[in-house]
């Protein structure tokens, strides 16, 4: 069976939603970060990066959230989950994944994680005085240009939905109100009635 | 036919090769970030997040340099640069690609794009102190745990490879000396001599 690594709060959530969508039988292994158990020799044995999510596969370990969300979807062809018949609406998917993993994930992650890039104090206040204005801008742009609506490839429940409702659940945290933003309001709305989703909300608590 | 926009120094290096290397027609346009040509409004109605790579292609402007790199492997199978017959394998290059992209290149781009995360002087400063660090535990795991040798995936090129060589390329501006990663050096000189490198780095320099 598919044995899954998560912890609370990060974008484990993602794939996380995926599994459950799908019907997918899996262990689910909660981490503690504030114990540091990614830093466990073995956990590390998973995932030397010692970060979530992983998968442990009947062939070995999958990392990086987007690399996990097309493999569940490909996995479990059945389940609709990525466009996977069409490869120019597939790209837009595998787009819209990256600039949330390199983009929007990481503007995030200098509130909390800014230890990762600077040593110094007065920088990581520097770093945080700025994450409300990127994240508003890289959900500006999403809004405008990458959700159409009202899922994020439109008419059909992708991989892309669990990653942007995943990364929505920050702005909270981020000083960032979501109501500026009905689309992407709205699409928190309608993920947050999937039955698949309070589950996971549930085991993220 | 296929238009791609890129820039010299950017991570666009790896799907022009890829390009390049499936002798796929296209026309390749640079944009000079010297004279901040990604702001231009025409370049702004392609890639309204003012980066490279973007690809124009008969159905729509694809960006992100990891959709990029699978979208064309998949438009020319033929050419044998992505594991598409095999989940499991597509998901670990699929997950290399991903690391690249909101790893590696986020912490290269703490040196000269700072201002992307604080606005003072200092904390840039304190930024760029630690580029050399964070880029060398990056190459520390590739070296140990990605890169199989002699290519990312073992015996086959692919478009990981591609990626690689233009993360690589950035080493010695980040004051990391590549020869202490002796499976990354070998790698950079086997992609050198590849003939489709060659023209990509030529119309980067």
């Amino acid at each position: 069976m598919l044995k899954f690594f998560y912890a609370s709060g990060t974008c484990a959530m993602a794939p996380h939603i995926v599994l459950e969508q799908l019907g997918c039988p899996h262990e689910a292994v909660r981490l503690d970060f504030s114990r540091n158990e990614q830093q466990s020799p073995d956990y590390l044995k998973v995932n030397p990066k010692a970060r979530v999510p992983a998968l442990v596969t009947e062939r070995g370990v999958i990392t990086e959230t987007p690399a996990l969300l097309l493999y569940l979807a490909q996995r479990y062809p059945e389940g609709g989950l990525a466009p996977l018949d069409d490869l120019f609406v597939l790209a837009q998917a595998q787009a819209f994944n990256s600039y949330l993993c390199s983009t929007v994930h990481v503007a995030h992650a200098h509130r909390r994680r800014g230890t990762r890039w600077v040593d110094d104090e007065a920088a990581l206040e520097s770093m945080q005085r700025r994450v409300a204005q990127n994240m508003t801008e890289c959900f500006d742009l999403i809004e405008r240009d990458l959700l159409q609506g009202p899922w994020v490839l439109g008419d059909r429940l992708s991989i892309c939905d669990a990653y942007l409702f995943t990364v929505t659940q920050w702005l909270p945290g981020d000083s960032v109100d979501v109501s500026r933003f009905a689309k992407v309001a709205d699409h928190q709305r309608r993920m947050a009635d999937l039955p698949a989703v309070q589950r996971v909300k549930a085991l993220h608590a």
